[in-house]
């Protein structure tokens, strides 16, 4: 960089799970003084992460949409899933780099911990060596979950996993088995075969749901009593470990 | 609570990783309105609580120290170390109800995320029953760990495991060998275990040692280029996901 001084700043700005008030003052601080402003959604959705920071964006800021081209459409075994993404994120990317180079900082919206499953880090491998990028921590969204529950997810020495629904139904099985504590995301159209692998594992009645966790719409049920609908996306499960406890 | 509009809540107040700016706007308001301010240290320390939040409690605010009448003098199998922290657990909550009862909030200074790990819950476990306890989730070290590595711990499906150094030996090898993603934590004088177990399930050249994350003296360094000198409470080893990324 010949010029650094003038090279703007790409932000990965976590919002944490979806109470203004549970964002960082760090992330308020920058958000409120944002002149461009970049999140991600779905093609005809506002998006959570917009919908969350609604009212906080300054007049006259620049509002970037990066519209998602796939998501479920196409399953993720198929070669052109990751081609199409690859190529959405380049795209992403390109509009991102070049405002940073013309010397403006750029908020990206991000919902949750950004380097935690998230979609920013998918940028931030593809701008890091280019311009400054900053990330900016934020609460996950299983923290906001095992809060609402109103029980610690973790004491003493418990051990904590952390699972995808996506996966096999063995494997989930086995590690639920596994661990004192236990999170598991990502559940929405895998919710059946989760429910079946943590009956196999023996945490099915001690396993709770927390949906829209610190979102107005919080709920949270044993698993047991939760019935047939799920919240596709918002959902989170958890386990709480019985560690030592003086 | 024959006059519940008159009693006090008491607040567990995650702060984070130790960054100010990265708690929470609700903590900082919190914080900033306080009348009374409660924390646990070791005799005779400051308490790393406290100190992240130094200059910032309001003045006139009546600060209330809680001290571990044991830490790490006695065994955790020594069942005197049960009973010793029971009873201490039971006075501060004794002091806290008093307070509540009495028509005043409560700020409890609690590092890191209250419920992960942390040991505001054997004063929430001990309150719930008899007087408002909320709990304010925050950022969690090992969050402000991975954000230090400046790569992201979890992608696509990636499982992650989340172990104290406190675990034996041949339980932290067979669970490190068995994840994408992990985190280390309670590692100070487990270090020498710890780095066998890496070493053991073949993730050692992988391990990243933070030390301090959030904090201004923080260090990321490789663990294997770390030496003998392990700051005791405040390091982290992570190990990140390799899933998948388009």
């Amino acid at each position: 960089m010949s010029a650094p001084s003038k090279t703007g700043t790409v932000y990965g700005l976590g919002l944490g799970p979806g109470a203004v008030d549970l964002m960082t003052v760090r992330a308020d601080r920058l958000l409120r003084g944002a002149r461009h402003v970049a999140f991600f959604r779905k093609a005809g959705r506002s998006g959570q992460a917009r919908r969350i920071v609604d009212g906080m964006i300054p007049d006259g800021a620049v509002e970037f949409p990066m519209e998602y081209p796939v998501t479920t459409e196409i399953p993720l075994s198929d070669p052109r899933y990751n081609e199409i993404l690859s190529e959405f994120y380049a795209d992403c990317t390109a509009h991102l780099r070049a405002l940073a180079e013309a010397g403006e900082d750029v908020v990206v919206l991000c919902e949750g911990d950004p380097f935690f499953y998230g979609s920013f880090m998918h940028l931030y491998t593809r701008l890091k060596d280019d311009v400054p990028v900053q990330v900016v921590p934020a609460i996950t969204g299983m923290s906001a979950a095992w809060t609402a529950t109103g029980a610690p997810i973790t004491w003493g020495d418990d051990v904590l996993t952390v699972l995808m629904g996506t996966l096999p139904e063995d494997d989930l099985a086995r590690r639920m088995a596994d661990t004192d504590a236990l999170v598991v995301m990502k559940i929405g159209r895998n919710i059946d075969k989760v429910r079946r692998a943590l009956k196999t594992a023996g945490r099915y009645d001690a396993a709770w749901l927390v949906e829209y966790a610190a979102m107005p719409t919080q709920t949270v049920t044993p698993l047991a009593d939760a019935g047939d609908k799920i919240t596709p996306y918002f959902s989170i499960i958890i386990v709480h470990g019985q560690g030592r406890r003086p």
